[in-house]
């Protein structure tokens, strides 16, 4: 167990009705910003709910920030919050809407230059309007983290930015505005939380026993509800258990004690998304068992113990249930109908294995929890994702 | 799944040689009131290492805190806290020092009449001196929440107050200085965590599938951890995860989501504590099998989950699985020697338990989730543990 500190202020208000809590969480007479994406919020009620909760604020609206959000709309956003002088950032919708509105916060107020130069990680973040949250589809975890992944059309790149400056102020999850999520996102949703849960358990070197259990926790209850959720996608309890995974998934909690994390998946996915613009989700379920293939003897122990403890595989050696728990997990995406191959998509191995080979060679970085996955290594997962 | 909030401001800073970080913690120039307890951080270099990191502080200090702090001492400290005009109180020990530290941050603070009107709860707290802890001893979890129990012994009570006020600001904790605990309060620690866990996760009405889980995966790491502390009480890992597991125990995260808990047990532990004098972990170890036999039918599902699901209880229906689970508990206490009964202790439980029912029946009101354990019900707990 290595040493770790732990420092999470985001007040996270969770359940039914509690979007109320709005005028006793954004202080009175502040002037506020209110983003959100393509407008389904305007279709399931949640738009009227905040701006009733509202009332009583200055509020102004920037709309249409996209799924996987980008540079250049946020960019907008962010004149848009310094021309009225907001002193609020309120983010409606899913795990996209929160990302921008992260970096809006922090280009907002960013007078150096460029504010990309924060996401390609040259300049330091070091203030950021507050934010805060409602949350409307559980997947990404940002609710309660400090991170953000935005990207820019015009050199197709896709980056990550984190900073204790974009912690929400505030989170709130009501589980009913997910009862209409489309199944597709609730899917997408479950195999996001899954793999955010796995790239932290799946370390090798030095982890904490009870930090694996809790990790192992989530990932069980993925498999309880997840057959719940799409035999009836209105249960409040279930899409209650889904939100809050999410949330646990990647606070922070789960990573605690371990000496290193593994987000090789992340990263090859991140690059799939920017060339072939599949859902993030789905370029996680094709390329987290083909990592695991590939790390399958270094990692045999921790796979085996994922195996027994989540599928409670019992039979054969521990090779034999390490390898069958990386099928299992498959097979736990393949029953939400999420895909697993790239030739699901149309997309050649061999083609797509050199291209994200070359982009992660330009960026001049390793990935994996022992920084060796190189473009060779990245080839031949992919041809292992066929 | 009800409706919860979930806002924990604690920076915990865990791990060796994290006390060297306390110069980054207080502010400088604070005056600090350095409060412990009878002086075993004297012996095993904690008292120094503290010291050394307060180097460029003005601190005063105030040792004698007891186990199960008397509020006379505290109030001693809060005159000097007031008469030395300090900004910031360090904790340095186990909970009975930091619960001792946030009535002192209250005391220093009350001018409205006697602070004991705190602990009756006839009035609410509305400041604290700030306050961090450095842990020496893992049981109450009081490193990440706002609880503190204080005895007075003029009246032979021993009362709870919580509030979001005597929140640590920091609590530092260091498994190492945890190699030096005595054998009988290192089980003790095991018992009282593990008693935390069970009074948030035994409840029967309505919970989460993944908080109910994350209970599970501390009370499995106590089971794993315990007879390896024993064994090797200078095992760094081993002492980290029982460290880790006394924080998560009750930090607030167990009990999310949930209707109710069921805190019963340390209710009639802190009666039988005032009485005889027994060591708070001790009591509970008599009277939570006890509870869990009175309740047996009515928690028969949950217990069975527990049992099924720590101690892989699968022979036999529900009925039998939740009493295995009873015993299985009552036979770990015991793998510790710590007793389960009151006649290892030579307390005859008819003549105890109409005294707790009678300082029960005083104070007017019912125990347990559904609060429906008043002097009779506690009467029959009290012989099943005879």
């Amino acid at each position: 167990m290595v040493n770790f500190t732990l420092h999470n202020p985001v007040k996270l208000v969770f359940g039914k009705g509690m979007i109320a809590e709005l005028k006793n969480l954004i202080p009175g007479g502040t002037k506020v910003l209110m983003t959100y994406g393509g407008g389904s919020i305007k279709k399931n009620g949640v738009y009227d709910q905040v701006r009733q909760a509202l009332a009583g604020y200055d509020v102004v609206e920037f709309g249409g920030i996209e799924a996987n959000p980008r540079y250049e709309t946020c960019m907008k956003a962010a004149e848009l919050a310094k021309k009225e002088k907001v002193g609020f950032l309120l983010a409606v919708g899913g795990g996209s809407v929160l990302d921008g509105t992260k970096f809006i916060a922090v280009a907002a107020t960013y007078t150096a230059g460029d504010p990309w130069e924060i996401m390609e990680g040259r300049v330091p973040v070091k203030a950021a309007l507050p934010l805060g949250a409602v949350m409307t589809l559980p997947a990404t975890g940002s609710e309660m983290n400090t991170y953000s992944v935005i990207s820019r059309d015009s050199i197709g790149e896709k980056l990550a930015f984190g900073s204790d400056h974009v912690y929400p102020k505030f989170s709130i999850l009501d589980p009913e505005t997910t009862f209409s999520l489309p199944l597709r996102q609730t899917e997408n949703g479950i195999v996001d939380t899954w793999v955010h849960v796995m790239e932290q358990y799946m370390n090798d070197v030095e982890c904490s026993a009870l930090t694996s259990r809790l990790a192992e926790s989530v990932l069980k209850t993925l498999v309880e509800m997840a057959p719940k959720v799409i035999a009836k996608p209105t249960d409040y309890n279930v899409r209650a258990e889904l939100m809050w995974c999410a949330t646990v998934g990647l606070n922070g909690w789960l990573g605690l004690g371990a000496a290193a994390q593994d987000w090789a998946t992340h990263m090859i996915g991140h690059e799939l998304t920017a060339l072939y613009g599949l859902d993030h989700a789905r370029t996680l379920a094709v390329i987290m068992p083909a990592v695991h293939r590939f790390q399958l003897k270094r990692k045999q122990a921790r796979l085996a113990q994922f195996g027994t403890r989540v599928f409670h595989l019992v039979e054969g050696d521990e090779a034999t249930r390490a390898a069958q728990a990386i099928d299992r997990m498959e097979a736990f995406f393949q029953s939400m109908e999420v895909p697993t191959r790239l030739l699901a998509y149309g997309i050649d191995a061999a083609v797509a294995g050199k291209q994200v080979a070359e982009r992660l060679s330009k960026r001049g970085r390793k990935l994996g929890e022992y920084e060796d996955i190189g473009p060779v290594e990245v080839e031949a997962i992919m041809n292992l994702a066929k």
